[in-house]
C-alpha cells in the first residue's frame, strides 16, 4: 500500500511538514495549497525537496467552487484552474482535487455539471493533469460519493476520475458497499480520515474532529477493504483536519500518522479474509490474489492475558513501603542487581524502582507510576509487532541469566514491558528477587483474602496532546479496545476517563484526561516522566470489606469519605442498615448495576500515586464512575489543606 | 433583580463556591447536590455558612427522573424524594428542582403524569417544600416549557411549579411570548444561562458550552422581558455548565458571573422599555410599573468614538522608535513628568511607555502593547458604569493639572483607559508632551498621506480562560458588539479571531483566541501582563502605496510576503499586472470583496508588538482574513530563523 498525507494534517512550515512526513516513512504527500501560498519555497524548491526526501507529490488540493454555475463564472473558473494547472507543473505535480461546489453553485442539472466538468478535463489534459473530482458532505448539490462517480462516468474523460474520502462518506453514513463495482481506472485518490462521533453540523465534524484511523469510531477497514477489492492501486493519503495534531509537534504527529496507516493496512487486510467478496466470481483470499494492491501485515499477537507488574519509581520509598505493608502486600526482596524492590499480594506484583532515571538524582524522585508489565503471549513478537508500529523502545538495563523484557514508551512515556505470562499467573523473573518475607511494616501475615488479589486496572493521566495517539497505540500495539467515554466532574474541572480493555477484562487501562488547567504547572516528578495529575493502581480482592478492616488495624490512612455520600448513597440504594454502617466505618465506596455490585476505597496519595483496593460482585463490569467525583473533591481538599498548612 | 448562581458553575469546594459568590455579591446560591455528596461539610454547617456569609439557598438541585413511570418506581421514587426533602430542612432549603424524565420514563401519558406529580407535591407539603418542575430540552416525554407548565396547572397544588431555566427555551427556539401569561404565583424559580448557537445535539451543547448571558447569542433581555411581565420577583439565578468556567480561578468566575446578571439586568430593562406588552391592557414603562420586580439600570453611554491612543510598555525603546519613524511617525516629545513618548500620525496616536511596572525593572520589559484610550462622551459617567459593572480599576499617577484616566483592566490585563474625545480628533493630553518635533529616525517629514491616519484596529491576544468574560467586559463596559468569529490557520494552529466593534466602526478591536500550546509557554515581557503571542495595532491611511514607499525609502524592516502569495491572488483576482507588480514589489497584501478592496503590510515584530498599515477602499468592512495565515506564517519563520541563529 503507497502511502501518503496531507501536509494539512501537520504543524509547521512546509519544509518542516515534508521533512517529518520523510522521516516517519511516507512515501508521498498531498500539498495542501494554504501551505505553498504561505511558504517561501518556490514551487521548484518544493519539487526539489520532495525529490532529495524521496516523498512523491501526490496530490495538489483544494480546488473549490468549479462546477454548477453560470457561464460567466466557468469562464472565471476556468481561468483559475489553469492558473493552477501551470503552477502544477512547476511542482512536476499531476493529479489536482477538485471538490463539489459549495459556495458559489446556482444550477442544479447533472447535464450542465458534466459538461463543466469535461470543459475542466480537457483543460487539465492540455496541462498533463488529471482531476480527482470529490463529492463534500456538505457540497450544495453533489454530497454523495456515488453521485460524483456518476458524473465522472457521464464525463468519461481520461483525465477525470474521483476522489474517495472516508470521511465524507462514512460521516454521512453511506454504504461503501458499491465501490467495490467502481471501475479502479476511475478512481484517482483516496483519503481516509477517522473521526469520534459526533452530533454535530458535519462541517464543523470535519473540520476539527477528525482523527487518524484507529483514533475515531469509522469503521475504516471496511471502506478500505471495499477500495482494495475495487482493484484500486493508488495513494492511501490521511486528510485530517485536527484542531490538537495542527499544533503539535510535527514530527511526533508524523509518526502517530504513519503508526495509523500501518495498523489500518493490516485491518483492512484481516477484514477481507473475514469478508468473501459479494460478487460471486470473488471470494475471500482467492479473491484479494486478483487485486494487485498489496496489503502488508504485521505480527499478529493475542490480546495480553493480564498485568505481569506495575512499577512505581520513587526516590525517598518510606511513604510507599508503608501504604503497601498496611494494604498487605508482603515485602518480597530487592533485586539481585538493580535498586528494586518486588512488592506481592496474591498474584499481584508492584515494583519500587529506585534507579536514577538518567539526569535525575534518586531523591528528587517523587513517587509516580513509571512501568506497566503486560502477560502476552510471545514477548519476543509482541515487540516485533510493536516494533512495525513505531513504538520508541525503551532500554532496560540487564545482566546475564536475568530476563529481558521488551519495552516501549508509550505516548505519555510509560514504559510498557511485554512479559512472558504463565498459565498459573506467576512470574519467572520474581525469582531474581532475594530476601522474600513477610511484610516490612505489617503487624501480621497477609489476610486469607488477598490470596487472590490481582491488578484490576491502572489509571493514567494523559497530557491532552497525545491523548488520540494513546489511544491508537494502545490499540495497534497492545490489541486493548477503546470502550465509550465518561466524564467526571472533579473541583478543578470535567475529568475525560477513557476505558481501554481486553475482551476478556485481563486487562483494563483507564487513560484520564485531566482538566487543562491542571495540566500547566505539571509537577516534575523527576524521573523522565512529567507527572500531571495523580494516578493509581487498583487491585482487586475477594473480599474487600476484611481487606479493608486488616488494613485499618494496620493503621491505613485512607481516603476520607464525607459523610454526605452516605447519606445520598442510602437515598439512592435503600441499603441493609449494617452494610450502611459498614461502609461508613471503613470508608468504602460502593455502586450497583444491573450486573452486579462493586465496592472499593482508596488510600491516601503518595508522590503522585495512590492505591485503590477494589472487589466486584456478580458480573459488574465498570469503575465506580458515580463515586468518582467524591474521590477528586477529597483529594482536591486534601492537597489543598496540604498547600495552605505548608 | 435577586441575584443567584448554581454552585455547578463554579470550580474548587463548596466551601470556596459559596465564598466566592459571596464576595462577587449573589444574594443567593443553588445548591447543586454533588456538590454537598463531596463534601466535608454537614448539612448544618452549610446552613450556617450561608448565613454567615449572607447567602440565601434558593434551590436545591437537582432531582431527576421521576415522572412518567410504572408503580413500582415510583414508590422507590417517593421514598428517594422524602430523603432529600428531610435534607432539606437541615439545610433549611425550601426549593427543589425536578428535572423532567429523562432516563426512566416508560408512560407517555399526562393524566398519569400529573397524578405522579400531585403525589410529591402532598409529599413536599408534610415538609415543607416546594417543587419547581423543569422541562428539559431534552426530556423523553417532557421537553417544552408549555408542557410542564400545563402539568402544574392540571396538578394545582400550592408546593408544585414550574422552574424556567433560558436554556432549555431558547436551544430549542420555544417563543418565550407565553410566559407573559403564565401565573407568577407558579413560576418557583428562573434560571439563566446563554450559549453561542451550535449545531450539535443539545445535551453536549447544554453540558459544555453554556455561557453567561451576553457571552453567546442567545435573546436572552426578551426571555428576561416576558419572566418580568408575568410578574415574577423570584430569583434570577445563573446554572451554567462550561467546561472552561469549572476550572477557572473561582472568584474571579464569579464575578465575571456577576457582571452578566448586572448586564442582563439592564438589557431587560431596555427591552421592556422599547417592547410594550403584548396585551391591551399593559404597555411600556406603565406596565412594568405594574410588576413588582425592580431592574436596577447602569449609568448608560454611548458608544466610544475610537481610540484615544494605544500604549506600548518597553524598557529598550530604541526597536520601536526606529520602526514608527520608518513608518512616518513624528515624534512628539516626552512627557512633562512621567517616563513616556508620544508618537503621532495624523490622528492615531501611540504612546511608548518606559514606566517599570510595579516590581519589573525597566531594561526586562520587551516591547507589549499595554493600554488602549477610547474616546468617550463622559468619562465620568462610563468609568462609574464600568465600576458597577465591577471592572477591576488600575492606577494611574498623575500630577495636579494634568489630565486624569479613568482606568480599568481588561480580563486579559491590558489596561482601558475612558478619555475625554473631541469633535476634531485632538486630544488635550498631547499638550502635556514637550519637544515636539520631526520624525527622530526619519529622513523627512511625515507624508501627506499620513495627514488622515488613525487608529484602524487593535488585535489583541487573549488566554483562552478568558476569552468569554472579555467578550462580556467589552460588550458591557465599552458597549462594543461582538461579531461572528473567524477560525485563521498558523504553523502552530488554528487561531479563533472575534472583532467586537462599535456599530459605527469607530472602534474595531479585535480578540485572537492562539493555540492553546502556544500559551503553555508565555514570553514573559517583565511587565504586569504576560504575552503569549504577537498582538498589533492598525492604522489607516489614505494612501497606502504612497505610505509603502516612504517607509521603504527610510529602510523599513516589511514582512516579506512570499512569491507564491501573489501568484495565488492573481489566480484569485486577476489583477492589473501593473498593480500586481506594485503590490509585489512593496510587499502589500491585498483582498476584495463584495464591498470594497483592502491594501496593508505588516512591520516586522519588536518584543511581541508589530504594527499593520491598511488602506479601506470603498465599504470593505473586514480585515484581510484570507491574508491571515500568510502572516502568521512568516512570522513563525521569522521566529524560528532567530531561534534557530541564536
Amino acid at each position: 500500500m503507497r502511502t501518503g498525507i496531507a501536509t494539512v494534517c501537520l504543524s509547521g512550515t512546509l519544509r518542516e511538514k515534508m521533512q517529518a512526513c520523510a522521516v516517519a516513512g511516507f512515501d508521498g504527500i498531498e500539498i495542501f495549497e494554504q501551505d505553498l501560498v504561505t511558504s517561501p519555497l518556490s514551487p521548484e524548491d518544493v519539487r526539489k525537496l520532495a525529490a532529495d526526501l524521496g516523498l512523491t507529490l501526490d496530490l495538489y488540493q483544494p480546488f473549490r467552487d468549479f462546477d454548477s454555475v453560470p457561464a460567466d463564472l466557468l469562464a472565471a473558473n476556468l481561468r483559475r484552474a489553469e492558473a493552477k494547472f501551470r503552477l502544477m507543473a512547476r511542482l512536476g505535480m499531476d493529479t489536482m482535487l477538485l471538490c463539489s461546489n459549495v459556495g458559489t453553485a446556482t444550477i442544479d442539472d447533472d447535464e450542465l455539471r458534466a459538461a463543466q466538468l469535461s470543459r475542466l478535463a480537457d483543460l487539465a489534459g492540455e496541462h498533463g493533469v488529471r482531476v480527482a473530482y470529490e463529492a463534500l458532505a456538505w457540497g450544495k448539490y453533489v454530497n454523495d460519493y456515488e453521485h460524483a462517480h456518476r458524473l465522472v462516468g457521464m464525463v468519461d474523460h481520461p483525465h477525470l476520475g474521483t476522489c474517495l474520502d472516508s470521511f465524507h462518506i462514512l460521516s454521512r453514513d453511506w454504504d461503501t458497499a458499491p465501490i467495490e463495482a467502481f471501475n479502479p481506472d476511475k478512481i484517482f485518490f483516496v483519503q481516509v480520515a477517522d473521526a469520534p462521533k459526533l452530533s454535530m453540523d458535519v462541517l464543523s465534524w470535519s473540520r476539527h474532529y477528525r482523527v487518524f484511523p484507529g483514533e475515531g469510531q469509522f469503521d475504516l477497514p471496511k471502506f478500505m477493504g471495499h477500495v482494495v477489492r475495487a482493484g484500486y492501486t493508488g495513494p492511501v493519503s490521511l486528510e485530517v483536519f485536527n484542531d490538537v495534531f495542527r499544533q503539535s509537534d510535527v514530527e511526533r504527529t508524523a509518526v502517530d500518522a504513519m503508526r495509523s496507516l500501518i495498523w489500518l493496512e493490516e485491518q483492512s487486510s484481516t477484514w477481507l479474509d473475514a469478508h468473501p467478496a459479494a460478487r460471486p466470481e470473488a471470494g475471500g483470499a482467492a479473491a484479494r490474489r486478483r487485486y494487485p494492491m498489496e496489503l502488508a501485515t504485521l505480527p499478529r499477537v493475542a490480546e495480553p492475558a493480564g498485568f505481569n507488574f506495575a512499577e512505581v519509581s520513587a526516590g525517598d520509598t518510606a511513604g510507599l513501603e508503608t501504604l503497601l505493608g498496611q494494604l498487605g502486600f508482603a515485602f518480597n526482596g530487592r533485586h539481585r542487581t538493580k535498586n528494586v524492590q518486588l512488592w506481592t499480594m496474591g498474584q499481584a506484583r508492584l515494583i519500587i524502582n529506585e534507579e536514577p532515571a538518567s539526569g535525575g538524582t534518586p531523591a528528587a524522585i517523587s513517587p509516580a507510576i513509571s512501568a506497566l508489565g503486560f502477560d502476552v503471549g510471545s514477548p519476543v513478537i509482541a515487540a516485533a509487532r510493536a516494533r512495525q508500529l513505531k513504538a520508541p523502545a525503551v532500554p532496560r538495563k540487564s545482566q546475564a541469566n536475568e530476563e529481558v523484557f521488551q519495552g516501549f514508551a508509550a505516548p505519555d512515556s510509560t514504559e510498557i514491558f511485554l512479559c512472558q505470562g504463565s498459565p498459573d499467573g506467576t512470574a519467572a523473573w520474581v525469582g531474581e528477587f532475594g530476601e522474600p518475607g513477610a511484610p516490612r511494616e505489617s503487624g501480621g501475615p497477609p489476610p486469607a483474602s488477598a490470596a487472590g488479589a490481582v491488578i484490576d486496572h491502572v489509571n493514567l493521566a494523559q497530557p491532552w496532546q497525545h491523548f488520540d495517539e494513546a489511544v491508537l497505540f494502545y490499540t495497534s500495539a497492545l490489541a486493548l479496545e477503546p470502550q465509550p467515554y465518561a466524564e467526571v466532574a472533579s473541583p478543578t474541572g470535567l475529568v475525560r476517563s477513557q476505558v481501554m480493555r481486553t475482551r476478556d477484562r485481563g486487562v483494563r487501562l483507564v487513560l484520564n484526561l485531566a482538566p487543562l488547567l491542571q495540566q500547566e504547572a505539571p509537577a516534575t516528578s523527576g524521573a523522565g516522566r512529567p507527572r500531571t495529575y495523580q494516578e493509581h493502581v487498583a487491585f482487586a480482592v475477594d473480599d474487600l470489606v476484611a481487606t479493608a478492616r486488616a488494613a485499618r488495624d494496620r493503621g491505613l490512612d485512607f481516603l476520607q469519605i464525607p459523610a454526605n455520600y452516605y447519606e445520598d448513597l442510602d437515598a439512592r440504594f435503600a441499603l441493609d442498615p449494617d452494610f450502611l454502617a459498614t461502609l461508613r466505618e471503613l470508608n468504602l465506596l460502593y455502586d450497583r448495576d444491573a450486573d452486579g455490585e462493586f465496592l472499593h476505597f482508596y488510600t491516601a496519595t503518595v508522590g503522585s500515586v495512590f492505591f485503590e483496593m477494589v472487589e466486584r460482585r456478580g458480573a459488574y463490569d465498570g469503575y465506580g464512575a458515580p463515586n468518582a467525583p467524591v474521590r477528586h473533591a477529597v483529594q482536591y481538599d486534601h492537597l489543598h489543606q496540604l498547600t495552605r498548612t505548608s
